[in-house]
């Protein structure tokens, strides 16, 4: 097939076990006619999964796998070491072209480590960056990076700038994506020496709609489509916006059992509520894209369901037929390593 | 009077003008008979605002400013220029020794710039943190610093740890307070450069209780009393804590106004869940001080109201009665500057 497009899965390492990444699986092939899975894993658990359900048996390929990368060991060494683990088998595939697009639930250090030591950065690219979508009161913002490198000189951050951009464009069909990087203050002069430095050059570029700084507290209003950080600063965004949105939800459901009052108000507004919060859910948004490689890697997230799967198979089959990769080798192209 | 506590509070720059803070001055009053308070502004409207009151007038000395700093000059020139503005004025008296303490709900960038320029910093301080008490689902955490200083060394977030837990202990009454490191991770070696350097210094510091790192996800549940973390990341979780927590209290206001059967439901439920609400609010936990100075320096909220000034007033009282710069200064009395 022309158009093809080749998404590996890798069945280990997520919480709720092999049958949800086989059911998600299932329904991302009846969603894109163009696509093909390769399930890494162990082949006994994935074809008992597998025989439940009615499917074209050549859009399936099982790769049996020996070992796990579990979330307790060191990532670099686990990637190293362990050759025939799901997660390192699957990103060969990348490496070696066999497919376009690698998504896995297990340990996030080892996605990491294994984006970087076995499928590689792309030709230009000096950093990959972590990308998530945040949910906002307005469309999503997409935050990265998200804790992929901690200590970036300023042109890594135009870069991250860059490849957002092309991200939101082609895989979210924002046009013309606002880039804002995560700041201190909104005035020029604010920031720490990274941002400092950054600043200008994210204003001379010519590639990104810069928009400015954001304040953390501006970051819920959605009121830029990309925002910039290194991944410590990310990574306490993205980790602190998930744990105290958890938190607020938590106290609030207290709140409600507290008396047979509030339960009874609890149940009348129920039904909006619930509208309210989907808007915090992150499983509709597909995962999280490590960019820069020569071939895409999703993280999703550990406790993902067949939904999270089905979302990100069709994240991946729009990044890879808008060829967002070879838009972000095109950008990079002139630029030193 | 012996144990007399002096504190000022700058009646110009807060949202709510000069009624508020002469409100909170005439109740801060009746709360501590040791307090004596001097209010910098414009005469005229201060008189005026007491003039409403009975008050014993020994205790309220008004001093007549000319000028005011505005939140959109550039700080550092304000502070420079503006030598007969409310907060300079105010802040002088402590550098004098005439008072103890500065309440201020004006220019954050002003009071931080004055405290370093007019103020000083106390002898073996080596950075001044501003700390914030941050709401949890347990009981409030210390963070600091919440932007008064972007880059700096591992020893210098060691005083901010030190620092912080004297503040906790003597302020806030909490014994043998847990410090904790903002972290990206919990195992020992995550973290950026300066995060990394730092970890050890606090591991083997035997003044701070130190309990490894928190990541952000975990800061709203409480787990630790006393958070340290640079400027630029503190200042992150501060303000993202803030527009996060207001936009999902918004996102299920309106919710709540969707539909007849939710408006009677959110009915039911308003009492507990203003109940609940209440942890979020700051007003009655007082101002963020600014630590490590000659002197207390206090922000409170733009928005204060006079709850916020009662809160600071006694804030102030507590730490000037236990003495908490003299245990600042007698814990880095040795230390280089």
């Amino acid at each position: 097939m022309d158009n093809e497009v080749r998404i590996v899965i890798d069945t280990i390492g997520g919480d709720n076990g092999v049958s949800v990444c086989v059911k998600g699986a299932i329904e991302g092939l009846k969603n894109h006619s163009n696509v093909k899975l390769y399930l890494t894993g162990h082949k006994n658990d994935i074809d008992a999964c597998l025989s439940e359900y009615d499917y074209d048996k050549s859009r399936i390929e099982v790769i049996d796998c020996k070992e796990e990368i579990s979330l307790h060991e060191s990532p670099v060494q686990a990637v190293r070491e362990k050759k025939d683990s799901s997660m390192v088998v699957g990103l060969k595939l990348i490496k070696d072209g066999k497919a376009d697009a690698f998504i896995s639930a297990g340990s996030t250090g080892a996605i990491l480590a294994g984006g970087q030591f076995v499928v590689g950065r792309a030709k230009g690219v000096k950093r990959t960056p972590l990308a998530h979508l945040l949910p906002t009161s307005n469309e999503p913002s997409l935050l990265l990076d998200c804790g992929a490198n901690v200590d970036v000189k300023p042109e890594v951050l135009l870069q991250f700038a860059e490849m957002g951009s092309i991200y939101m464009q082609c895989v979210c069909g924002v046009d013309n994506p606002r880039v804002a990087i995560a700041n201190i203050g909104t005035e020029e002069e604010k920031g720490n020496s990274l941002v400092k430095k950054a600043y200008p050059l994210f204003k001379d570029s010519n590639i990104i709609n810069f928009t400015g700084s954001i304040e953390a507290r501006a970051i819920p209003y959605g009121k830029a489509d990309v925002i910039v950080a290194d991944g410590f600063v990310g990574n306490t965004i993205i980790k602190l916006y998930e744990g105290l949105s958890k938190m607020i939800l938590r106290e609030l459901k207290g709140a409600f059992l507290a008396s047979v009052k509030s339960k009874i108000g609890a149940m009348l507004i129920k039904k909006s509520m619930k509208r309210t919060l989907q808007k915090f859910d992150a499983s509709d948004k597909g995962g999280a894209p490590l960019l820069g490689l020569k071939g895409l890697v999703v993280k999703i997230h550990g406790n993902s369901k067949d939904g999270e799967v089905i979302s990100a198979i069709t994240q991946c089959v729009t990044f890879v037929e808008n060829d967002v990769n070879g838009k972000i080798i095109k950008g990079f192209e002139n630029s030193e390593e």
